[in-house]
């Protein structure tokens, strides 16, 4: 039982350390000394996740502890960026034993995977608030931007799409699906950020973002950072079963298009890097896939299966919005 | 009138970005991307305010604005380290664009002050909570950090002590103080970082801290980093009128030696560098007062102006502590 603010970050944060050449001082003093590599920008990206605006009350905390600081790795992977350090935030109620135990060890696993360090945090007594900061390195010039994108660029996306929606709308009671459960929820509460895709895709996407407010929405965000406009094929789209059964019953394409919290990569690729592109995809187990190409004309068209162009609804998660 | 969470960026913290050579991409991408300075340590800091443990319900924007920035500048400074960049995650309950716009007003007050520049952040729904991270440059060598403290060193603070915590009795109504009333609010609502201070102590300085959890705790932090102990001398500690008429009134010593959020930095100074740090002191309009002398037996004892033990009760400010 650990009883304070000094004895907590010892007892359950110590161990997220990493011994690394490039951390001079880590977790301790007043800041983190660190040692950024010559010749590479620094990447940093910080993402909080609220107690019922992000997940619900009493959510599994080891998965917390994984989601929070995957949702920022998957801004590193779609810098082009590799992780390096993280700093910890953490507004919780009370000290309770067991739920820090479940997050430090999501946290450490898969910081561990990404050989990423905590070098830095706070913790205070608040509503269960979790704000993590990344930092990884990119030789600058191959950084993947949102604004790079060009006519006639294809788009791609890596790993397939709205499993994370439907397993939100099956927790919630709106949608029984029979099978593929552990997988969906795998999706929606441990997702995978694409570090490895985002590094291999450096000096050959034009443009990449993460889809973490639906691909509709995001490729939108690279198109008005880019100038530019782009198609999307509905029938390319690429969904798992449980997605595919779930847009059969229910002809609802939403899922794959709008829904959030999926953490793949949209890629935009120029024409003539397409063969470097799925030579590099080809070596990832989550593959990528054509869904459709930049163009001239300004906003996100969606075409269906008969050549129809398809209403986008919403415009992706806003978080002040009533979703 | 902003409605979502893409505007409210836009519209209240685009002007909190800065024209710095060394900002490659800021605010708007997946990531910031940076260009720290070759040959000096990168040195971070992340610290959060919550409402209604940090600050109270209803405090003023502007005042928060300033104080979560000031806190997180305050480490900057115990570290001997220029600030340089800082990135914002804000949950708030909705959006309230008085709030907003006086809350953005005093960070960019500061942030300007300080020449640090916004390069990234995250805002979303939820209970009042700020969450900050500060990064600065200090060539490594001569960073400031807790563990350097030796026997014979001196050991100072800058400005002046109990402030801060007095301007909370008199919030509480605990204590009726009838003058200097906006000047001890100033302390507590806007301390200000010593940037300045710390970076003229690199190469001068063995340790330094800030005073954020009481001056006795915080010290005690150095002792510990250090292998040390230090002696402090009641009489010695630098107040203000207000906290010296309420030390006078009460008899109550507690609030100079253990009262937080003074954000003045406690240094620790070998003998022979005596000169040199009172000549870099004189420059400051805050000044620097000698308090004691760091010596080989763990723990912090203070000294009262008989010469006799004083008892140090509270370990300073513990987040999760009842206090």
């Amino acid at each position: 039982m650990v009883s304070g603010e000094f004895d907590l970050i010892e007892t359950y944060f110590a161990g997220l350390t990493r011994p690394r050449a490039d951390v001079l001082l880590g977790v301790g003093d007043d800041c983190a000394l660190l040692a950024p590599p010559v010749g590479q920008a620094l990447a940093v990206s910080i993402d909080t996740l609220v107690e019922g605006r992000h997940f619900a009350p009493g959510a599994d905390a080891f998965g917390l502890g994984h989601k929070a600081l995957a949702v920022n790795l998957s801004d590193l992977a779609a810098m082009g960026a590799e992780a390096a350090w993280f700093t910890l935030a953490l507004s919780l109620p009370r000290i309770d034993d067991a739920w820090l135990s479940g997050f430090s060890r999501g946290l450490a696993t898969l910081a561990e995977r990404h050989g990423v360090g905590l070098v830095g945090g706070d913790t205070t007594r608040g509503p269960l608030t979790i704000t993590i900061q990344v930092h990884g390195f990119v030789p600058p010039a191959e950084a993947l931007r949102r604004g790079g994108a060009r006519p006639g660029d294809l788009v791609y996306v890596t790993g397939t799409l709205g499993a994370a929606g439907l397993a939100l709308l099956v927790r919630q009671g709106l949608y029984a699906a029979p099978e593929h459960l552990g997988e969906l929820f795998d999706r929606l509460d441990r997702p995978e950020p694409r570090i490895e895709a985002g590094c291999a895709l450096r000096g050959i996407a034009s443009a990449a973002i993460d889809v973490s407010d639906g691909l509709a929405a995001d490729l939108g965000h690279i198109c008005r950072a880019s100038g530019v406009g782009a198609t999307l094929y509905l029938d390319q789209l690429p969904c798992g079963p449980g997605v595919r059964e779930y847009i059969a019953e229910s002809g609802d394409w939403h899922l794959p298009l709008g829904a959030g919290d999926d953490y793949e990569l949209c890629v935009c690729v120029p024409a003539d890097r397409q063969g470097d592109f799925e030579h590099a995809a080809a070596r990832w187990g989550h593959g990528a896939t054509w869904v459709g190409t930049i163009d001239a004309r300004p906003g996100v068209r969606v075409i269906d299966p008969e050549g129809g162009a398809v209403a986008v609804g919403a415009a992706g998660f806003d978080h002040f919005a009533d979703n």
